[in-house]
């Protein structure tokens, strides 16, 4: 019946050589990939605008300046990785490369980055579209946290019905975003040529949040700048999600997802640049209680159905945005998983052929952080870029060693532009790690240690395992000859007892039978019943006190003190006779006594370091 | 460490040749007995007092002849109980009374109504003393629910512990509740001699709850004064305690335990006469915001430091109420489990020679219960009273036939008070469930005939697994030449390989080796290794594929498909090789398939009806 239940939610199993039919064309892969990074672009503008108003109008005039210097690093972002994706086509990303360029070490906090980073897109995206949402329609706000995890379920279980449904599920709103937004810009630019420019009012509003806004005007200073431009970058996260995932791209992937990779840099460029050109050029700024995309939109189209459709397309971005990070994280997971830093678990491909205990290790993640941050967006930010901006200073540091290890032709515009990345996003790194700390950074600088701690101390448990399982001379198996003694508990004579003894005698000569004494003076009963249907010819009955009316401990005993006279110093085998009911509520009918003796016996090492075998016998049970 | 915690909590185990001594003297079966009924006597008061309310002050001038008659009930009651305590020294109560005089469903409907009856009392009377405590101190009021919890967790681990410490622990309480209520009687007749007899006022005040008060005054009717019989019956809940928990009494038991019924009745009777005589002689009327028996307290003592005191004792004896029903629920359900109507596993005393199980469940579900009523002891009450009249009314009535078919000395005498005892009740019982039907008692009625038939179910399964298990003939165990083909999945070659190779070869010549090819096309490889190992010689390999990368399928199909050339049609028996981790921990680390391979071999029948073997050699992995 569980089979039926997922069978339908998550559809029915696919053969492994099915693995190429799902991958994705880029029309999908675009779809399923540039979320992450399209809908950064959002909040992104929102931390632009608030960075920039403590200066007023003249910090605002910055606007666009700021937008270039972002777009250029996007620009020098995905050139780099274009450069990656040639280079490693199998996919990996950010942690592949430090691995292999840097070393183990840096490869490490990489991955850590990556992951956590991963698993705070998830998070934050869908909080921030409940946001959105629960502000349209204010009924809904105090069930954010529920409707978080239920579009968490939601996104979990597509993705868990395997990757081509996810990238077909994702097309509509993704392409919906892009065309409403790039039809905005266009009708803004004519809005713009027919107007010209605006001019900012001598009065701004103040956002909501009073924490913004100092007294007074502050100077545009150096450092403003700096930190606003560290403040925007975070519409970089995402950019390197379509290296990770190189192999689901179909053949030939490596020019398929190049060319992705350049379509989502040119359309994230537009859509950032359009939409903050157009913001500063008609001067435009919010209300008190509205983002400043909001804003913009009204300026052009007022607050009709056109305003609507914008709004919806951006809280339906956000939530696929969540979507991303079930196709990276779970792969990062594996590749790691095959190095054998994380769990085997999280190699295999499920019968879906997705990743499946990946997808749900982030989904629980995920949810995880929605429940600690009461699915509160703004909390979990000051968290978010300091991750993918370590992962992005790692990769091209990487990036620079390669080339310059390489030099094959034109290495030097390859290390130039790959040492320029390094130095901006370190440089960013450093900023955002510093204005940031207090506010949420420090516990991701406390973790990524952490996890890289876990991460080796796994590795090393696996190479011990490795060391102790494997064999160091072509010895045959011996010791054929031995049988071994069987052991056996007994509650009284039934057919149950019969078909054990039937067995234990099948495979031994040597069979003991041991009955508990839980009720007192019970012995000499059962050993009257033994002997009157001949079972003492087949097995020898020893009986042991129990005066606390426990079975597992005088049972333990009495199988030391059997092992004591064993002439060759074996373990005695020991046979449970199990009834198997008809019904799985039978079971709370019947003392479970079979399942906690076998766990005490097998998880119990013996004092020889010899195993003890565990044979069970069951007895079935009819209506 | 779990062992080391339960044995700190519950006390190191005792052994079963301690059962005499952890019985219990009159004046600690007094207090670990007592208190359900004794507690009763506060709120039997106060629904008296709104019963006849309505009907102005000479509704309130028949409490005392309510009270008269009702105390005669008690006395009918106890009466009755001694001479049942004399028939049946081995306790029970009203189930053996009605199974062994009225029959099967008649026992069962008195066991089904005293289980009830006793989770309820738990339940309400938790919820009742934390209501009272939380109305002295109001900030405690939101956490009500925790507060119950919280004692019913601690009355439960007092309980597990054993019942000497029980009663020892009940004897404070219990006693300084009977000083206070005696010593106020004493005081209020002195006071009641000197003031002589009071003025009930022209307008006495409403309760808080409007509900209770009509327009207009009502007409002292029969019917009015039946019904707040009924009500104010609710005081002898309780009273059958002692009858059932007989055998927990120190020798000689029955004379003990009938002297300790009597003091009991005489203390109740003092106490309901002396508190409603009091009150209705002094014409007290309660204030809109307390209980009557707070009224008359207040009018003896003022609202100083005796007050206090007394409504402490009212709370601490409301409290250990609830321990009764954690004597003899799980007295009832361990007899009940001795017939075979409840699972076994309730029958057994635990090692601290207390029925553990009976206790877990009752505070399981007397916790379910103050979580689905929110904590409200006025929403359990209606529940509360059916029951307990239904098992009194039973009772009775099998205690007339029984002196019917007995006819020994003087049975004419108390075959008639039984019989007035029968009838009375039994009225009680049908006012009690027509007025509270609506309020909850239907749920009662309900579900009595669902668990009577619930009981009979389990019944017959425990009848059919004996017919099944039944040795018919004397039948030696035949088959011990038989040597069982041994099947054993393989994942590598290793050592932990190889030492399960070699238990196999121990106990029979036929070792198959299967590889399930999770990797596609790792099967040449492993086959490659397998021969290089010189393993063939032992065990023959079997590769098959696995198209959807799962192990139990395929393997499961393999097994089939091998027991379909067995010779003699005997399931193989399959052996696992199981790694066990040093630390608990590293089981995450390794793909747990021993654990749910074994489960579906367990648990799928083979298809001829014969019991496939299970065995397991673990593998101890160190460090």
């Amino acid at each position: 019946m569980i089979n039926h239940v997922r069978h339908l939610l998550l559809g029915s199993p696919l053969p492994s050589a099915d693995v190429g039919h799902n991958r994705l064309d880029k029309v999908r892969a675009l779809a399923a990939l540039s979320p992450d990074a399209l809908a950064s672009v959002a909040y992104a503008n929102q931390e632009i605008y608030l960075g920039l108003l403590v200066a007023g109008a003249a910090g605002l005039m910055q606007s666009f300046t700021l937008a270039l210097v972002i777009t250029a690093l996007l620009g020098v972002l995905a050139l780099s990785y274009m450069q990656t994706i040639a280079a490693y086509p199998s996919g990996g990303g950010s942690y592949t490369v430090a691995r292999e360029n840097l070393g183990e070490l840096p490869g490490l906090v990489a991955a850590a980055a990556l992951m956590m980073d991963y698993v705070l897109n998830a998070a934050v995206s869908l909080t921030a579209g409940v946001a959105a949402l629960a502000s349209a329609f204010p009924a809904l706000w105090p069930h954010r946290i529920g409707l978080s995890l239920a579009l968490l379920l939601l996104i979990t279980l597509v993705n868990l019905r395997g990757l081509r449904e996810a990238g077909t599920a994702m097309v509509v709103p993704v392409y919906l975003f892009l065309g409403v937004y790039l039809g905005m810009i266009a009708w803004g630019i004519g809005v713009a040529l027919v107007q010209g420019p605006g001019v900012f009012p001598a009065v701004i509003p103040p956002p909501a949040e009073p924490a913004v806004m100092p007294g007074a005007l502050a100077p545009v200073t150096l450092f403003l700048l700096l930190r606003t431009f560290a403040s925007g970058a975070t519409a970089l996260t995402g950019v390197e999600a379509i290296s990770n995932a190189v192999p689901i791209f179909k053949d030939p992937v490596t020019v398929n997802a190049r060319r992705t990779m350049a379509a989502m840099a040119v359309l994230m460029g537009i859509l950032f640049l359009g939409t903050i050109g157009l913001t500063q050029y008609l001067a435009v700024v919010a209300g008190p209680e509205e983002t400043i995309l909001s804003a913009l939109v009204r300026r052009l189209f007022g607050s009709g159905v056109v305003y609507l459709l914008v709004q919806l397309a951006t809280l339906l971005v956000l939530i696929v945005a969540a979507n991303t990070s079930y196709t990276d994280f779970p792969r990062v997971v594996s590749l790691m998983a095959r190095d054998g830093f994380v769990p085997r678990q999280l190699r295999a491909l499920g019968d879906r052929l997705v990743f499946s205990n990946g997808i749900l290790l982030l989904a629980g993640l995920a949810g995880l952080l929605i429940v600690v941050f009461g699915g509160d967006t703004h909390a979990l930010i000051p968290l978010f870029a300091v991750g993918a901006f370590l992962a992005f200073t790692l990769s091209q540091s990487g990036m620079v060693l390669h080339w310059w290890r390489e030099r094959g032709p034109g290495w030097r515009a390859k290390l130039l532009m790959n040492g320029a990345g390094a130095l901006a996003t370190g440089v960013a790194l450093l900023v955002i790690g510093a204005s940031k700390f207090a506010g949420g950074a420090w516990l991701i600088i406390l973790l990524i240690p952490l996890l890289v701690l876990l991460f080796r101390a796994i590795r090393r448990h696996y190479a011990e395992v490795g060391r102790q399982l494997r064999l160091d001379d072509d010895a045959p198996p011996a010791g054929c000859t031995r049988h071994p003694r069987i052991v056996m508990p007994v509650a009284g004579v039934h057919r149950g007892v019969i078909e054990a003894l039937n067995y234990a005698c099948s495979i031994s000569d040597d069979v003991i039978a041991v009955y508990v004494e839980m009720e007192p003076d019970s012995a000499g009963a059962m050993r009257a019943r033994w002997e009157a249907h001949g079972l003492d010819r087949v097995a020898r009955l020893v009986t042991v006190p129990s005066p606390y009316r426990s079975l597992i401990g005088p049972f333990l005993d009495c199988i030391d003190r059997l092992d004591e006279e064993s002439p060759d110093g074996w373990p005695a085998t020991v046979l449970i006779p199990e009834f198997v009911p008809a019904r799985w509520w039978h079971f709370l009918l019947h003392n479970q006594s079979a399942l906690p003796l076998k766990w005490a016996l097998i998880y119990r090492r013996h004092r020889h370091g010899k195993a003890r075998a565990v044979i069970d016998v069951p007895f079935y049970l009819k209506e």
